[in-house]
């Protein structure tokens, strides 16, 4: 992998990057869906090329228990099994070994910590974490080094080590405590990664939840360590303001010279204050489960395609798309569908709302090249 | 419309023609796949025209009650309201409405009669038939006019007389008063439909249910009448062997130079059984059903995609097939994204099966080119 700066803006830390890998190029900054399983939900890989989406994550985890590893070995790897061309990224599994634990990030904020997953984590110890697969009840442990391997085994451009993630409620010692042993996890891990690089990058993944302290440390331990990019990972705080917040006072920490990704972050309102501050890729599932949900992306706030508004509404989504779905179809065509509960919905919904993603990104990139954000 | 008759088989009844409409024209013996509320389920009619499908049905009473008909009209009618170019044919609401009465036809055979359905079916009169709607609980007249209207709304190319759809199990004196209702209601429908004939056709539909005086007579009463082309529908038999005497008895009866269709029937086996009786056209979501089912269409039986014996079977459905599914995507592939429930899958056997009966139905027309069969 090669990091190549294009631009940096005059008026913020925003900058303008190509992150080539042996799949080819990301733009940045750049948004990376989610395709948990190896596609994105209601979507086809064929579908995602075309539309142009440039990085796709997928979940070691879910991987794992389904189809498992060894078919994607077997296959040739992730790209050969799920036959994307484009670049892939993999996470380690434990984001979600985790919240099976902790629940999920949303419910255990709500829930002020007092509500626990109700998943099978049976055991973290300094060799790893022991949990039962939900698919036939087998014990499973993750450690770095098998996450390496499974990654290796997967094959995406850009692997990221094994963490623990502490729950937003969490006391400072407890947060001090998994925060060394995530780093020495993360060094382990880095150790498997070199040991056969595979063409693969690694990124470090910087935590300390929202403590400053913690944080910093996290950044001078990681950055230490040959990395080829970071994240920034764990609990990234309760609110948007704190998210900002952190990623002010984190990003600072990292090394200009290297791409760095924000985990899980994918909101509009988000990606719009955070990539001044300096941020290259951001992932979420947000925009294709929004469109699940009936929610597509538009430059004035969003439309929800139920309104009964949209019932005779024979223009596109927005008139200047120009995505497969609002070149084809009304909203009130898309509205009738989602009333109709036809999976279709959710595809046409899919299409716009990535296409979306990716032409916002492009257009920050022409923002930052002008030094205008 | 027109109706040009290619070729006929030396072989048998069947025979090549080509319908052409005021939307394209229609190759027979063709496939026609239900979209019944203006989509084929988990297919864009966009991947649905790329496919080749020449006809496809939709369902009046359905599009009656979502989103309405006057949405629709508003649109433009319905090649307009769902961005579909080639031809659509609509029937008359009558099945649904019946259905709704009677239980579905599968399980109103199963019950022998003894199971209704749960449906809102109110009163049948002369008038026509009156029921409730699932979506607010209005009540609606559907008479031959009403429907006829509709249909003009809607636009399709080929409409569809409204007809009462007694079941399988009924005393042979209630057959024959249901029989002559419908052909009642069939010349209103037509009466109807010629006031303003709209550049569509109406196909008559015969009834009489497997009693072949009543087949007989229904072919008679309406084959004197000018329909542009005729439709078998009513009970087709309880089983295959009842379905291929009853379309041997029937299809003689009907004008050689006028299309005809087949109402509700397209697997596999009774297609290839009743090609060479002379049917010319066959609607049925069967190919789309058994898809979302994860059974995939082939030439040897076809596959259960769940199976795990194919959990690594790296090529594809089937090796010559030229479908986007087939040459993108592994059978190991599908398997997984099916354990993983990923409505992609849908979509992607969709795309396949749908294929499968428009290559099929080329082959069945080259083979009788050649009066094979």
């Amino acid at each position: 992998m090669k990091f190549e700066i294009i631009h940096k803006s005059k008026k913020s830390r925003a900058r303008v990057g190509k992150i080539h890998t042996p799949h080819g190029t990301i733009d940045t900054p750049s948004f990376v869906a989610v395709g948990t399983n190896g596609t994105l939900k209601a979507l086809s890989n064929q579908m995602v090329e075309e539309i142009g989406l440039q990085l796709m994550f997928c979940n070691t985890y879910h991987l794992l228990l389904q189809p498992g590893i060894e078919v994607v070995r077997e296959a040739g790897g992730l790209h050969s099994f799920i036959n994307r061309k484009q670049p892939l990224i993999t996470d380690s599994g434990g984001f979600q070994v985790f919240s099976l634990a902790y629940g999920s990030v949303q419910n255990e904020l709500k829930s002020r910590g007092q509500k626990k997953g109700d998943g099978c984590l049976l055991k973290i110890s300094e060799e790893g974490a022991l949990f039962r697969s939900y698919r036939d009840g087998a014990k499973i442990l993750l450690t770095p080094e098998s996450s390496i391997q499974a990654q290796k085994d997967l094959g995406a451009d850009i692997i990221i080590p094994l963490d623990e993630l502490p729950p937003y409620h969490i006391e400072h010692d407890e947060l001090k405590k998994s925060l060394a042993r995530t780093h020495r996890w993360e060094k382990r891990s880095l150790d498997a990664h070199l040991k056969n690089p595979n063409n693969q990058a690694i990124y470090g993944v910087i935590h300390g939840g929202i403590d400053p302290e913690l944080r910093k440390l996290s950044c001078e331990t990681l950055t230490d360590l040959p990395f080829d990019g970071y994240a920034i990972g764990g609990s990234v705080g309760k609110n948007r303001d704190e998210l900002r917040e952190l990623v002010s006072f984190t990003r600072p920490l990292l090394p200009d010279e290297k791409p760095n990704h924000l985990l899980g972050i994918g909101d509009l309102p988000s990606i719009e204050e955070l990539v001044p501050l300096g941020i290259d890729t951001f992932d979420s599932s947000y925009p294709t489960r929004a469109a699940r949900h009936g929610f597509l992306l538009t430059h004035d706030g969003g439309i929800k395609i139920s309104s009964t508004k949209h019932a005779k509404t024979f223009s596109p989504i927005e008139k200047e798309c120009s995505c497969p779905t609002c070149e084809h179809y009304s909203l009130a065509y898309l509205h009738h569908l989602f009333k109709a509960r036809e999976t279709t919905a959710l595809t046409l919904a899919s299409i716009h709302n990535l296409h979306y993603m990716v032409s916002l990104m492009d257009h920050y990139r022409t923002q930052i090249l002008q030094d205008q954000i």
